[in-house]
């Protein structure tokens, strides 16, 4: 499994001493042609967006929806560092594409770490000639991919699924909102389908929309956050309606491992809200439930304890009528018209001590179905975030 | 100080045995003389108001905007209860009401504690009838109504102002949002100022919105907050004003006796933005800050770390430009522009290890100008919401 198995890239990583620890701080992506190819990125809405995102989305814009490499440096996300650090993203790019044979708007730039600090451009300028110079389509230069755009995460963070007649491959970094000090989501995906920029442009918004984006874990959105998808066609041209799903897939498995290694959580739970006006309702009213501390202090202490839950959905800005709800816990209802019921205890407890919980409120209004993801409150949220040393 | 200093009130407090600990938690203010008085309320804006507060809401509506006593019980919210919490909220009114010699709806009820479990009616019912006869003018009175409607407070929160004309006193409890398993920001004042029921509503209304609503523990809203105030007119005919800056004192004061009473919390911390587009944005974008999890537990950590403010004030859906923005710890500038500058870090981190923060982010933009309370986040919120045992 890796970054390289669609047919057509290339990857590379790199120690280039950004990072005091010795870790890699360096990942490339490329094609294996030099040839730029149809990709499609999604990025952070925070009006504070960082250099790299500024730079990137600039570039694709420019570059027509096509790319032939991003590169990226963990250790320092050059966010609120002004014009010095839309220069050095810059750099980034120019550095990539010398030693690529192309032009430097063919080249994404993505940067995940402390906010508010200028980019140490000397490790870089060193480093980038090095980290494309010893690019390849092994699995070892994939995974020192995977690793160079790591910060807080335990461990690199791989998918890869088989479609019918396509690949698609994915690394991922987060910790995402998790361990959000260390700011970010970054996920860059490839696949061998061949698809028009403007169709991988909404396919991955689609994806995204499914699977990070019903993703939270502390409401905060990083100044860093970016989705990269790049489409070489190796493999012939495929049916979008089947790609999308793919690419939804390995979203998915991605936003999975990133909630599982979030520091100090114990457990991952899915809000599910059925029953509400509209679908935007409902996935309105799962994730007020989902970014609530009372509710995730909850899952954290494996309480089950409703009461909460309702009260979120009632300050959800959606509407709701108390008399008509459901709430379950693992399948067991707890709460039915909007008052306790008799329900297995025993069930409930054995289903909240287990790693995954399943949160299901029934609003009892009419289909409107949503879902969010997120994970329990505990110290280690606190460790990581109370300090940036 | 108390509850009963400005003229025409009394009060009583009483434990009936509703908790377990055998701590006072019933509570009544009332008239001194039976009279249904100019009275105006705000409530939760949660569509999952508990009982009391749909009876209370109801109470006052049909009483035209005048009552001659409040009922409060605590250690039980009477929230998540259906049809018959709401049969329990109306029966603590005619309690009341009976002993005091008035009609049912002039007398409003409020409840504090946990959600989702039926009023043990018993202790009540023979509760009220002593708490009632038990009511008078005297200081101790007053001190134990403002005991009796405590959940998780380290102690009493009382207030006077004493204005040209007029007294305002009050009396709350909370924790607030800040230890909200117990649910709830419950505050009832009273004035011997003479004023019309409309013109109340409109000072009650401006002063809870400068006051309470500028306050944010963990953006959770409860499905009991309600807030009381009651005017005798013993003093005479009053500027409205000249109380209304009187009752945005009281609030003011209560609600910071609130944060510093939030558990888990070692700092309070004022979030102040200027230079917003309106006032509106200035305060969204306050709030935005405030309710941050991330920049809570910097707040804990003693961390200057501006860059999340930035990335926060960047997502709040204001107007936001990086390049103009400015934010400053005790008066002291870290970030200038957008960028980190030069500054006195050994002020700063002085600022950071007292109680109180004051935290300024200037948007550069235009005159709005808004506000918002916080405290830091650190292992006693968990602790304290874990579980409701």
């Amino acid at each position: 499994m890796s970054i390289t198995t669609p047919k057509g890239f290339v990857a590379a990583g790199l120690a280039s001493g950004i990072k005091a620890s010795g870790a890699l701080d360096l990942a490339l992506l490329a094609t294996d042609d030099g040839v730029a190819v149809p990709t499609a990125a999604t990025f952070t809405t925070n009006l504070a967006a960082a250099a790299p995102v500024q730079v990137s989305r600039d570039h694709l814009a420019a570059a027509g929806g096509r790319s032939a490499a991003v590169v990226v440096s963990s250790g320092n996300a050059n966010a609120a560092t002004g014009r010095q650090g839309r220069r050095n993203a810059e750099r980034m790019c120019e550095l990539a594409a010398d030693g690529l044979g192309v032009t430097a708007d063919q080249v994404l730039v993505c940067s995940t770490g402390l906010i508010s600090y200028q980019l140490p451009m000397e490790p870089i300028e060193a480093g980038i000639p090095v980290l494309v110079a010893s690019r390849s389509g092994s699995v070892e230069a994939a995974a020192d991919a995977a690793a160079g755009i790591l910060t807080t995460d335990s461990g690199r963070k791989e998918v890869l699924v088989r479609g019918s007649g396509h690949t698609v491959a994915g690394m991922a970094k987060g910790a995402g909102m998790l361990a959000p000090n260390m700011a970010t989501m970054l996920a860059f995906l490839t696949t061998d389908a061949e698809l028009e920029p403007g169709t991988l442009a909404d396919l991955l918004r689609i994806a995204v929309r499914d699977s990070f984006n019903a993703m939270t874990v502390d409401g905060c959105t990083s100044t860093n956050d970016t989705v990269v998808l790049m489409a070489s066609g190796r493999a012939g041209r495929a049916d979008p309606n089947v790609v999308v799903d793919s690419v939804t897939e390995a979203c998915a498995d991605l936003a999975t491992q990133m909630a599982r290694d979030a520091e100090g959580a114990s457990k991952v739970a899915n809000v599910r809200v059925t029953g509400a006006r509209t679908d935007g309702e409902a996935h309105r009213a799962a994730r007020k439930v989902a970014e609530s501390l009372l509710v995730k202090c909850s899952l954290n202490g494996e309480d089950p304890y409703w009461g909460r839950v309702a009260s979120e959905l009632g300050s959800a800005g959606v509407d709701f009528d108390m008399d008509r709800l459901t709430v379950s816990y693992g399948g067991v209802a707890v709460c039915r018209g909007g008052v306790s019921v008799e329900h297995d205890a025993a069930a409930v407890t054995a289903h909240l001590a287990g790693s995954l919980v399943d949160l299901h409120c029934d609003l009892g209004l009419a289909d409107g179905d949503g879902a969010a993801m997120t994970v329990d409150l505990g110290y280690g949220y606190i460790d990581e975030n109370r300090t940036t040393s």
